[in-house]
């Protein structure tokens, strides 16, 4: 049975990209050996990485603008201490817009005081926060583009006169953007990317350099990048998928295509829940995430019918976060179209059921 | 054309390994989804995680008396900024017996001046230093089993009067040892145990929460215990793997079974070098690893003929690193002992040529 598969990560990835992935594990570049056996000094790897390196900067316009691309381990769990690490020499300015923005904040809280610029926690995150000011004497200004849990977006960044920060794990290459407005932007893979197991950094160079403190190797930009990304053995695996994925997105038509996709699906989903007396959204409209759709049943005594009808229908991973409850429609870029009909037709039978 | 795969890591795994992670890329369990595109908290990783865990402390055996399994990311290189973020109060000893325990004390250093217990840097690192004396009041000894690079292995372990913490990354399950004399050992999978991008730890309880600084999260030890193994999104495809080969070494009967095969293979291997007049073994009779054989020609006139024999019989992987130069078979558990037999005919057949 056809499963539709809505998980908010690690999430769906491209049929034909899971297909060459599963190949490679076999017999990689047609050399009788395992993509996973062949050194990564090698030049099969070496080229991988290149590939999936300069594709990162190509789709989001990025090639030539003094911006390298790496593919590092940790997640973006990692990536809030490096942020800290090497920016970070007296103050930063957050933006508060969810649990992953909050975490990022504590972790930076290690070196210094963090100045929250706003947050929306008062709602439990329900809404972006906005007309904010960003201190012009701070190091820099960290925001989240979207946000996973409780299905809020970012749709405008502000004019920022400090370096911008952003973490874009759950939206990166899904929409258009102008990217040249941040300074640093960080991925985990597990959403538009690829498989768990790396992290996209792209950072601008010249922002590097201007702490104090000794870095330590696994934690500084400037030597990963003096390294080609390869300062010890990377996550070969999850890196050759990514790359795979990014290629699948450039013969698509890059992310001005898949935009194109991504919004005929949330138009679609929210109208249903617009429309559907049974639910209700629960992020504010002007801030809704094209990528992840939260909303609950009205009234929960429809819960187990509701249930049933989503199995039924081979939809898988619906439920929503513990700290919002009710249901969270993920709708990645390699998510179909048709997935997001099945469900909008389950919702609308139990309307008429109901 | 069959390959025979001397590389030194990332490197061979067993066939049958290979097999299941290819398959699972596509449907995982049965269940019409890649395990690239499910859940990490969905019952099927969640007990490949535990699975994983519990196989490598029984392997080692270690179940039951204070030590916890963890599978994290940064490769062994991150080890080195770990161990001392966690462990590193006054100040720490260290064995230096190669490149990367070189490295390992000079992340240490950020912390604290490192003492140097011994060196055998004086001869590139072509033997272990023994008959050194540990401090009781350091905070612990640091050591790497096995020198990838040199071929050098510590077949014996000092008796340490502080947590004895030792990076087993290219020996960890190839030979019996008793591993209750260690409180820390850490190693990256890319050898013995799976693909690149994770990394085994385990470690003693109780040696933990002894540092007066605040550890950041993605870095400190009882944090990921207390959220087993999956502080954030794990790498689920190496984990996999890599549990796939645990299951693999558990069902040939264990680390006692592999080591009568290694030994098989590194006694082969170095007969020929010593036997054969046109090679010159390099490391130190006494402390010759049984993972990596490192050796030179004699002659270096018989290097192209050498080398396009090694191409022809479909030998892989075998030049030496480039701080020794010449040759390097790694024999890793994986590697048949019929790799070995065909590489040492080539060598046979080079010295009736000559």
């Amino acid at each position: 049975m056809q499963k539709h598969n809505f998980s908010a990560g690690p999430c769906i990835l491209p049929q034909e990209v899971l297909k060459k992935a599963s190949e490679a594990v076999l017999n990689f570049n047609n050399d009788n050996l395992s993509l996973l056996e062949i050194s990564h000094r090698s030049k099969a790897f070496v080229d991988v990485m290149e590939n999936a390196r300069s594709l990162a900067l190509e789709l989001l316009g990025l090639e030539g603008k003094g911006y390298k691309a790496l593919f590092l381990q940790g997640g973006a769990s990692s990536q809030f201490l490096m942020v800290a690490q090497n920016l970070l020499e007296k103050r930063a300015a957050y933006l508060n817009t969810g649990t992953w923005a909050d975490k990022a904040i504590k972790e930076a809280a290690i070196f210094d005081d963090i100045l929250e610029v706003a947050s929306s926690k008062d709602a439990n995150y329900n809404y972006i926060p906005k007309g904010f000011d960003i201190p012009e004497d701070h190091d820099y200004f960290h925001c989240t583009s979207n946000n996973t849990i409780f299905g809020t977006q970012m749709k405008k960044f502000p004019k920022s006169p400090i370096p911008m920060v952003c973490d874009m794990s759950s939206d990166i290459f899904s929409r258009t953007l102008d990217f040249t407005k941040f300074d640093l932007i960080y991925a985990g893979a597990q959403k538009n990317m690829g498989p768990a197991g790396t992290t996209l950094v792209i950072v601008k160079e010249d922002i590097l350099g201007k702490v104090s403190r000794k870095i330590p190797s696994m934690l500084d930009y400037k030597l990963h990048i003096s390294k080609g990304s390869m300062f010890n053995t990377p996550p070969v695996f999850p890196i050759y998928t990514s790359m795979l994925t990014l290629e699948w997105l450039k013969n698509l038509g890059g992310i001005k295509a898949i935009e194109k996709e991504n919004k005929k699906k949330s138009i679609l989903m929210y109208s249903e829940i617009d429309l559907n007396p049974l639910f209700k959204g629960f992020a504010a409209k002007a801030d809704r995430s094209d990528m992840n759709a939260t909303f609950n049943l009205v009234n929960e005594d429809l819960k187990e019918t509701f249930e049933s009808m989503l199995q039924e229908a081979g939809i898988n991973g619906l439920n929503g976060h513990r700290s919002v409850g009710g249901y969270r429609a993920s709708m990645y870029n390699a998510l179909p179209l048709d997935s997001v009909k099945v469900l909008v037709e389950v919702m609308s039978e139990l309307e008429y059921k109901a």
